[in-house]
């Protein structure tokens, strides 16, 4: 069951936090850029080997401390088939490190449109990309979200639905009040029910909740409506989203949430923060070291909060 | 600008009907994949080879009836860097056909991570799709949609974002209501907001809208608060959508929606109204008939209902 195996893997560890794989093209340092096209060329098969280089280093220095990562799969797709190779590199070199690999898509279709996502990101064919688990938009509904749930219970996969993202612009919708409830809160209510009944064995269940890290109320109030799903929680770091604002994302236990940064780690060498003592030749060192702060950063609150799943 | 071409091209052929390319495996004829599988083997690369070959065959036999066709990339991103090989191949395929390709990708994210999407969709960078228009979900806010504008005011492209979608399941977000409106038509006044000022020659923007055609009255109401957006519907034919309740979804002047159909046309070989005048090996064939006949049965009503363009 994936959450029962995420769950373990952030126990073992001691983070909850994960890294989000955001290969912006303008995020590289120059010198893999530089490198790669003087002996390869300027062409499209060269930028995504780029992408896939950098993926990797940032993976090579994060593996061992945090319990998954986040591919955003816009960076690749950019790219189109080339960038999609890339990106299915990337997730089989992760899983080879033993991490687990949420993969960003915020897919949302009629459902047997669903169908074919949910074979090819969860799936187990020959060419499936067969991750751990994927980000869901919920605005086509219920039968928008099914074709997956199949793949949580019986597969060992997850889903995070997007109930209330870290954007500002996410009020546009997702704040509208409806019977005296917001849209998102809706959208909680309806993942509570579609993963009621299948939680494992430390009480969460495989289908999650997208919930940004950058509203603190919403985000407690969410942690009490959804108490079974587990939150992937975006926004912390560059988006603003701070530690001590988050541990009302947690329950009493200590669990509830994985925290994810993008920018804040794959980009820490540019950072005023750690820009001093690190360059872009040392971005995977920097990365491991903004990892490890943001692990710590997290775990210090929780602790002061009396929530400690260790 | 997008939408003033598309609209020459729809007067042209005197056709509002697209035709909606969702190669579901089990939609292909058996002689396609037994052909190609015997010669080139059975893996991931010839699977992908036969999305493309129906898919060119489909575009053969209606690209000189048909103003556009629609793409469903799930079908072709099921199979990963492969199948979005072939997506690319069909894209360029149906452009060099003269047809507008309008991809079905329903993308939404925040909007660095969108600007991802608008360049592979939208620009013209080597390796990009670099097709007509695209679909939007708008769940995440005007700022997610934000970064595709820009490329539908200068780039001649067009978006479609979804407001009220053909599936059941559509009420569980979309129906909800707040401030006495339905969460879809404050997606239309986002949509119209965001199109003002960038109408054509002929009154529209390319700031277009989804509006499922199997909701009537919806339909209706719709078109009086985004009376210059485009509709892109679904639901024709197989999903229950019939023509003699699309009329609403025209303005006066006997514009404003194009109506797709995918499997009614895709299967039609297979389907109780054809497939005693053709057979798999003529399923090209029986597409053509299926998009002659909806052509006829749209202009038939929008006739009846005194909205003619041409």
């Amino acid at each position: 069951m994936f959450t029962d195996k995420l769950i373990e893997r952030i126990v073992e560890l001691r983070n909850h936090s994960i890294v989000g794989i955001d290969p912006h093209y303008s995020i590289i340092p120059d010198y893999i850029k530089r490198d790669l096209i003087r002996d390869n060329g300027d062409n499209i098969e060269t930028k995504t080997e780029i992408l896939y280089t950098f993926s990797r280093e940032i993976i090579d220095n994060t593996y061992d401390i945090v319990p998954a990562v986040k591919p955003q799969i816009a960076f690749f797709e950019r790219y189109g088939s080339w960038g999609l190779r890339a990106l299915e590199r990337v997730c089989s070199y992760a899983k080879r490190k033993g991490l687990f690999v949420i993969v960003d898509v915020k897919r949302g279709d009629i459902g047997s449109t669903c169908e074919a996502y949910s074979q090819y990101y969860l799936g187990d064919e020959e060419g499936s990309l067969s991750c751990d688990a994927i980000t869901i938009n919920p605005y086509l509904g219920k039968d928008s979200i099914d074709p997956f749930i199949e793949k949580c219970i019986k597969g060992e996969k997850g889903i995070f639905v997007l109930a209330k993202t870290s954007n500002k612009s996410s009020v546009d919708i997702q704040d509208k009040i409806c019977d005296n409830k917001k849209i998102y809160e809706h959208v909680a209510e309806l993942i509570a029910q579609l993963g009621k009944g299948y939680e494992g064995e430390r009480g969460y269940n495989s289908i999650g909740a997208v919930v940004g890290g950058t509203f603190k109320e919403e985000g407690e109030k969410l942690r009490k409506t959804m108490k079974n799903s587990y939150f992937l929680v975006p926004g912390y770091g560059a988006q603003g989203g701070k530690a001590q604002d988050l541990t009302g994302y947690f329950n009493d236990d200590g669990l509830g949430s994985v925290i994810n940064s993008s920018r804040g780690i794959i980009g820490a060498y540019k950072s005023e923060k750690y820009r001093a003592d690190y360059d872009e030749r040392s971005f995977g060192a920097a990365a491991r070291r903004a990892a490890i702060d943001m692990r710590d950063d997290i775990n210090r609150y929780l602790r002061e909060a009396g929530k400690i799943a260790w």
